[in-house]
């Protein structure tokens, strides 16, 4: 998807939250800034918001020097969210339907503030967000589809959130389907690396992969070999996050996208309002 | 108060929003961003938040040809707020405490978003906006200092809000005092000016003048002689809102700022919450 004006200006809003993670330093919060106001000046509207806003998590890294600003945070989550999975299997086992449950738990992921509040609090946002309906829904169609020795693509998106993951491939796989995780090559803002998917037994699990990049969301310009054959030979592609989203919407494939529309660029994007949550299908058909 | 650097980054938002307002055309919006991008190279955060952010607005109508973006959005709330003066004179009339009441209808007039809702709404938002307490209530030295011949010089701050202060200064009136309402020399942002003060009767109840100038809040380097000499003069200053407590706070003078804390740097200046309204006197004493 292209990028709006309002995407520039949240550029800046990004680049300070992470360079004050980064140090408290304000010269070099400063510095920041300024770079960034040099790419505002240039930046090509036609580009994905991803696109744009991953140089500055690069400039913040050149600036402060640090790579991975969000480490801390991206480990906390981490754990926090695994004390989760008694919660999160439960929820799903006693379900009506357990498939909308899986689907919803790896949505709440992508919502709830993991890392900020307790466990306790965290089963009570979890719930909450469970019973939330998706403003788009296209759950039928990706049960329909759900068949032994299917190839299903997962491009997960940030730590915590891949616990979440964890779960709705745990159930998807009872459909007796193969999976395929993705997480990024190297560190970009808090998503799940390789390192995240050791962390949480996603490895024990199904195989995992790297996009071959450290992008924000999927930059086919950068992306491995391999990525792209195993993107190109998936039946099914579920594609989490904003990110993701921004990059893979209108690409000719099967994808089906799990978010929530958490600015209102995406959300007119969508098509739905600002907070809400979508499961969302794109036929891949052009 | 000085700027803080997420002061830079809302320049940004407020430079989108204004521009916005003011013409549909994305090459003049882009423009402007660009223009912010140099202001936000070179600001001097030593300067307040208010005297940066002018400029913001300056650029606005250069790019756009258009001086006043907010006209017809201060007309409306103008009109919409006039309607609710019966209400207004009412809750204050009933209220055990009327000067208390009147205080907080003043800041409810900061807060709620006149112009938006239909009267029925707005009164409801009001209501509740008058059972909210002040994180900071300084009422107890503001009404032992509010004796017969005293001179209050109440800077205003919105149109539309400009209604909620005039049955502000009808109760003030009430003790005795005299009164003169400050209003902005030139449009900026949806401040009030002479013909907003006109158009909702502050100029039938009190002396109205102008700050000498467009600036947002008081700048000192661009008012004019008599409001320097008026606020020199006055026993008692009444600063309404963002603009005036960012540009006064540290002056020497005594000065009661009626406001809500709609940001987390002016929240963090008072001491307070962000989204709590404050009435915070400073003794003048350095």
């Amino acid at each position: 998807m292209k990028s709006d004006l309002e995407c520039l200006v949240c550029l800046f809003k990004q680049a300070l939250n992470t360079v004050k993670i980064a140090t408290p330093d304000t010269v070099l919060q400063r510095e920041v800034i300024n770079r960034v106001t040099e790419i505002v000046k240039t930046a090509n509207l036609d580009l994905s918001p991803a696109e744009i806003s991953t140089v500055v998590y690069r400039i913040v890294s050149e600036v402060t020097g640090i790579a991975d600003p969000y480490k801390i945070i991206k480990q906390k989550t981490n754990q926090d969210a695994l004390q989760l999975i008694p919660v999160l299997q439960r929820l799903i086992a006693e379900a009506k339907d357990p498939l909308d449950a899986a689907l919803h738990i790896a949505a709440a992921g992508n919502v709830i503030d993991i890392g900020i509040g307790h466990p306790f609090d965290l089963e009570n946002d979890i719930i909450l967000s469970m019973t939330a309906p998706f403003s788009i829904n296209d759950i039928e169609s990706f049960r329909l589809e759900l068949k032994p020795g299917v190839q299903l693509l997962y491009i997960g998106d940030n730590c915590g959130e891949i616990v979440f993951d964890r779960v709705l491939v745990e159930e998807l796989l009872k459909h007796g389907i193969t999976i395929t995780f993705v997480v990024k090559s190297g560190p970009i803002i808090n998503d799940a690396t390789m390192e995240d998917a050791e962390t949480v037994g996603m490895t024990d699990i199904v195989p995992v992969i790297e996009t071959g990049s450290d992008d924000i969301g999927v930059n086919f310009n950068r992306v491995s070999k391999k990525f792209c054959q195993l993107f190109d030979t998936a039946d099914i592609v579920l594609a989490k996050g904003h990110g993701n989203f921004e990059t893979l919407i209108g690409i000719p494939k099967n994808i089906y996208f799990l978010l929530k529309a958490k600015c209102d660029v995406v959300a007119k994007e969508l098509g739905v309002q600002k907070d809400y949550s979508v499961f969302k299908h794109q036929s891949g058909r052009c």
